[in-house]
């Protein structure tokens, strides 16, 4: 069956659109139309969705599905109104937290992602700059400043690690390729060596880094499966030689890659709270 | 009061830290002390957390909060107890969904942000590669390629909300620089012309710009009020002239900024679900 889900709410809508992810994957016979509709602020908006949910559950013939993080009473109300199966963050879990807390909730809107949070928020920035200025080899006179320095292969996941490690966890992640250049015995530069608590090494499946490097150049000797072979058993050589910790990337997505290795580095991050 | 929040996952921990955030932040009496435990996958995992959160209990004297979106009911029963709060996405959410459904859930941890969508997967790192060769004004000769052109000055932002929009939307986001020598009468290249309906402007106040440059380049003619003023004040008139959207990016934060755009200009992005 085609399930359509809608995530509201009052801010960005991230939240709910995580939150769904991780539930509907447990449904594994349905397929999903999703919606996000962000920053449901006033009784209009809230009737303007309202409206098209129906009109979707009308046209496909089954009960849509709505994760709201909404916060205000009134706007909830109104959704309430649909057909559509609601389920309400905060319904659910306000009301032990108050609680808990011995305090009542403020339904404050948009507390959260505000720049209110100044401080966490320039970290990030910063971090992400880090990880900019330093990446792919460059600037390694920075290297004093960052908290992790990821090795490996062209193509083997380094960039997109090191910018989501700072964008959404305020980690300075550098990243340094290992290049065709120092495969026949890849040694990093001596000055690297005061660095190597701070080193972490990406391995790959030859075979995927050979169909992600053929998309950017097909047929090329660079994406060759040969290659790809030679460079991989000699990276992997040298992360054993001078022991440094690894993390297969081959079946990981960003998110699962960047938070393995700050539990296996014990890396200081930015907290949610 | 100072509280301790535990977010407990059996993958990342980003779905619960998110959710936990969105709910905290309704709470302005408390202090939160946040510590994110991901991974717990098996048995021995989940004592190790029990015994952490115990005796967090203990010497805190207040009673934490687990937030927890773990699958599997072994592994939900060893949390259930310890001394906390526990609040359950799954326990909450899956029997209604199960319901409107008529599936039972898999229980199946870890499909979420597995590379299973390899789709999605490599549209956000194509999407990441795009907007790194296009940031800062670089090879223009993309911009067919783009979802989006970002415009402002130096330091408003344009570099961390195309990295983001791309990592987490797949949105290809190009960003173009409005600088100093531009200042005086700032056209837009005559090619950009073809691509007008992908131009966005990022607004910003100039004593926040005075302040975010200052950090680079502190006592700097480039930093100072007036400079940020005058550059500011020429920037916004062309976005007037040219009929360009805006965003003030002065208050928000990198998700709010990149969401509105979305929203504004009714891109196509990655959904979750």
């Amino acid at each position: 069956m085609t399930q359509t889900v809608f995530y509201l709410s009052d801010q960005t809508g991230i939240t709910a659109e995580l939150l769904g992810q991780t539930l509907l994957s447990q449904f594994e016979l349905q397929t999903f139309v999703t919606q996000t509709i962000p920053y449901i602020d006033n009784s209009k908006k809230a009737y303007d969705a309202v409206e098209l949910i129906n009109r979707t559950a009308q046209q496909s013939g089954t009960r849509p599905v709505i994760i709201s993080t909404i916060v205000h009473d009134d706007i909830k109300t109104i959704l309430h109104t649909s057909d559509a199966l609601l389920l309400d963050v905060f319904e659910h879990f306000i009301a032990p937290l108050e609680e808990s807390f011995n305090e009542h909730s403020s339904l404050r809107v948009g507390k959260k992602h505000s720049i209110a949070d100044k401080e966490s928020y320039d970290g990030r920035i910063e971090a992400v700059n880090f990880s900019l200025n330093t990446d792919d080899g460059l600037s390694p006179k920075q290297y004093h400043q960052a908290d992790i320095i990821l090795l490996g292969a062209s193509r083997s996941g380094k960039t997109p690690t090191a910018l989501y490690m700072a964008m959404q966890f305020g980690i300075k992640a550098a990243n340094y390729p290992i290049t065709d250049e120092d495969m026949e015995s890849f040694e990093l530069p001596a000055w690297a060596q005061q660095f190597k608590n701070k080193l972490f090494g990406l391995k790959i499946d030859a075979q995927r880094l050979s169909e992600i490097r053929a998309e950017r150049r097909p047929d090329s000797q660079y994406a060759s499966i040969e290659q790809c072979q030679k460079e991989v058993d000699i990276i992997n050589r040298y992360y054993v030689r001078e022991d440094i910790a690894t993390i297969d990337t081959t079946s990981k997505s960003i998110e699962e890659i960047a938070t393995k290795i700050i539990a296996k580095m014990q890396l200081k991050r930015l907290q949610y709270g």
